[in-house]
């Protein structure tokens, strides 16, 4: 027994140490992917992400939307008699403004191939789209709903700008729907790392 | 050498054995505690997620400010005149429904010490919240401006229920305020799981 186990240990014992040693590897390395791997996969694969083209697309679209509603805010004379109108300007123009300047943002990373897989960028990302897009949400809805007071409910759209009202209201609408991807994009980016 | 291995061997042999027994445990308790444990910490900690009693308490919030909303323009007779106001009653409706089904979804998870960590039941959660969430908003902001417009920028507050008026539109905003936690929580334990 005691003269035989020489012969078996030498096989028996080095298989664990490996064993044990890949496994240690393993672990390390299974650890460093799962670190490392989701990162990139869930940071990089959604189209519509900052820095990516779709995602410069975005920020265009809502930015576009936004000015559009500006301006044919701006372009009737009456539009500041009525608070919801004004307050439909000054969102347009704090959306347009917080757009175009994540839209420039975006084609810096493009330009120079640089992620913006930052977490404090995504955070601060969040954070504006988030307070940008309940502004503008509650700026449209505002002017939706004076808009069809003044439109359905009182008849009175010979005596007032309705097209044009209407149409700023659309643009806030579009320009919000545009700005729901990014920021849920944005969230689900921040919360899944 | 040869005759003193067998005395080494049984003391070096056994620990790799159990170590690699133990690594090999450990990393499927590791693995499975990978899986568990952040789920757990996830989950479970943040007050306000459904099953918790804050969560409850957000969503008695939602719905008594929503009743509240709905009772007080419920109350004026002349608010199936304005569009807005008929809108913020059917989303207060809406609300109040919603949260009271959650809460007492939560209640029972509650009484019979269930945790509401479901993956698809989150799912469920998040996107309910996010489209009762900004129905509320909508009607609340349109109440607003129409408010705003009647108050302010006409001053015919005398013909009017101003302050029943204002009192609904302030609830259905209190209503979304106490929503947007849970909407928030709910969609972070979506992403980060």
């Amino acid at each position: 027994m005691r003269a035989s186990r020489p012969a078996v240990h030498p096989v028996e014992a080095p298989p664990p140490a490996p064993a044990a040693a890949a496994q240690a590897q393993g672990q390390g390395q299974g650890q460093g992917e799962g670190i490392a791997h989701p990162r990139g996969v869930r940071m990089k694969d959604p189209p519509g992400a900052p820095g990516t083209p779709a995602g410069l697309g975005l920020r265009l679209a809502q930015a576009f939307f936004a000015a559009a509603a500006l301006a044919v805010m701006a372009s009737t004379n009456d539009f500041p008699s009525v608070s919801a109108f004004s307050y439909l300007v000054a969102a347009a123009i704090l959306q347009c403004l917080w757009s175009l300047s994540l839209a420039f943002v975006d084609i810096y990373a493009l330009l120079v191939k640089r992620s913006l897989r930052n977490a404090r960028a995504v955070c601060i990302f969040t954070i504006g789209d988030g307070i940008t897009g309940t502004l503008t949400l509650g700026a449209a809805c505002a002017s939706a709903g004076i808009t069809v007071l003044i439109g359905n409910d009182l008849n009175i759209c010979a005596e007032n700008h309705c097209a044009s009202f209407e149409t700023a209201t659309a643009m806030a609408f579009i320009s919000w729907f545009a700005l729901a991807p990014s920021c849920i994009l944005n969230f689900w980016s921040m919360a899944s790392r």
